[in-house]
């Protein structure tokens, strides 16, 4: 049985070409005692991606040159030596990596339940995008009943629940998105108060009719201008949430600090940055509310799934198109 | 009896010259009812004066063309027509504005005492720079024994005061000032733990050395290239307090924004925006403290008076010039 895996062959400058990974297909050796085998179906896609392979100093280390590439997964275990906390058919979920197969003693994996949700909806709204929502948004956020909230990258897999979120906790919510496709799957699908097509209409002007009293919080998932416009419309006392910028992650260039950042003196505002991992101890209280919310329908999602771990590239440059809708994953079983 | 006052004649762009303002000398008419008419002695020179006087929406309105220049001032009652708060002798500070005398029904305007410190202090450690720095490092920067503390503007009215509040409560305190004579005051007169000079040393490297390990709290009262170095030193959930950006105020061009914002998602942090008026009901706690450290010598304070109400524009101009050390002040009678 073999095994292909996709390593960082070089740190891309600029969006990643084909020619920063190289394929690596060998056979599967023997477990040694404690190790499981998953054979993994599918391979989550995030922005965070473009970060890991960077040098430098970030919240976790860099993918090394010729390491498997780090993404989340969701698979099955197909065997088992001598592990008490896995036996062969169970699904799991974890840090598999960019690979049709993982060996591992099982630490950072846990199981999952597929009665309870499709197993990709575990790379979704009940594994980190819906985590980095639902803490970012109501504890870096700290959204009340009434107030006006703005997110961008909001037809995205973290965007589209923060949005839904907010509406819950009695928020107006106004989304950010690129193209009229998905702006009306904010409005109509998602219960949006309003959405601002970026790509085709003036932010600050649609800003000023949709926010007109300003903004409470906003989730920002895109950085460069549209954190900038943002800044313009701030209520007193608010709030931005730093969870990305994914405007600016294969800049060349020197990135585009906020040039209206003095636009929190003057509202008294914060801007604080976000990680996920930070919850950990408490992710099981965030997927027990958000899959009790799609359980009774109160939040929806979306996937765009790919095919083949050959489509890896392409699949990783459709998160900076900006042509997909919900959360990216790969399958690849 | 004639009274001279300095108002806006127009928005300068870029450093105010002597054009952007209009002396205008006029005799002093008869109080109205309930009016008092001070005798101003100074007039407080500060860095958001800049700011007052930019037209656009901010945490005050701004000057308009026309009105008499805003700011800070500490004089003496020598008229009173039926006011019961106020009688002639006594010492008041308030926005009495860039004039000789002002005639007001007292409101904004509170007595104070002569004997607990010199009238100048008021405009200095118990006024206004004095409750920015207090509330803005405690309330905002929230420091806690044995925080590494990074202040700039280190040397001035605002920023000598956060180091030394800071040094107080068991911080380790870094101040960054221009030139050798304000770094040595930072450490020989104010007990600084070191000081960086940021106009004959690279800023990035002196960090190394002298935040090693990272900065909890950064008091940022100049903004530009010094922030953007100072994001780059972060620990994990640091706070920055925006409290001034004297380096953009007089900026032709576009504000630099912070390129390096995204260490506050990478540390978890929080860079925070502050007015003190926001903490007005508080004064009283915040200048009874103060007072109190400089009563027993635990804080010193210096400052650079200039004479002459015809000398505004160019002591001004030695907010930006970085030629002054302490608290700027305009002597007026």
């Amino acid at each position: 049985m073999n095994n292909t895996k996709v390593c960082l062959a070089n740190r891309p400058i600029g969006l990643p070409s084909p020619s920063a990974w190289s394929y690596q297909t060998s056979p599967l050796g023997p477990l040694k005692e404690g190790e499981i085998l998953i054979k993994q179906h599918y391979i989550s896609i995030d922005p965070a991606m473009r970060g890991w392979i960077r040098e430098g100093k970030s919240y976790i280390p860099p993918v090394e040159i010729g390491e498997v590439m780090r993404a989340g997964t969701v698979g099955e275990v197909v065997k088992v030596n001598k592990n008490d906390h896995f036996k062969v058919g169970d699904f799991v979920s974890g840090a598999g990596g960019v690979q049709q197969y993982t060996c591992t003693n099982g630490q950072g994996f846990y199981k999952i339940n597929t009665k309870h949700a499709p197993l990709t909806t575990y790379l979704g709204a009940l594994g980190m995008p819906g985590m980095t929502a639902y803490f970012g948004i109501l504890e870096v956020g700290k959204i009340k009943t009434g107030d006006v909230v703005l997110v961008s990258g909001a037809a995205g897999a973290v965007g589209s629940l923060v949005g839904q979120i907010a509406k819950l906790k009695g928020c107006k919510v106004v989304g950010i998105a690129g193209g009229a496709e998905k702006c009306k799957y904010l409005i109509d699908d998602l219960g949006f108060d309003a959405a601002i097509d970026y790509k085709n209409n003036n932010v600050f002007s649609e800003l000023k009719v949709h926010c007109h009293d300003g903004i409470d919080v906003y989730f920002d998932n895109v950085g460069g201008d549209i954190l900038d416009i943002a800044l313009l419309k701030l209520r007193r006392h608010a709030r931005i949430v730093i969870c990305g910028a994914i405007s600016q992650y294969n800049a060349t260039a020197e990135i585009k600090g906020p040039s209206n950042y003095l636009s929190l003196l003057v509202n008294r505002a914060t801007m604080q940055g976000m990680v996920v991992f930070d919850y950990a101890d408490r992710y099981h209280e965030g997927m027990a509310q958000i899959g009790s919310w799609l359980a009774d329908g109160s939040i929806k999602t979306r996937e765009d799934v790919y095919e083949g771990i050959d489509k890896f590239n392409d699949t990783l440059l459709r998160l900076f198109s900006g042509e997909k809708i919900g959360k990216l994953l790969l399958k690849v079983s």
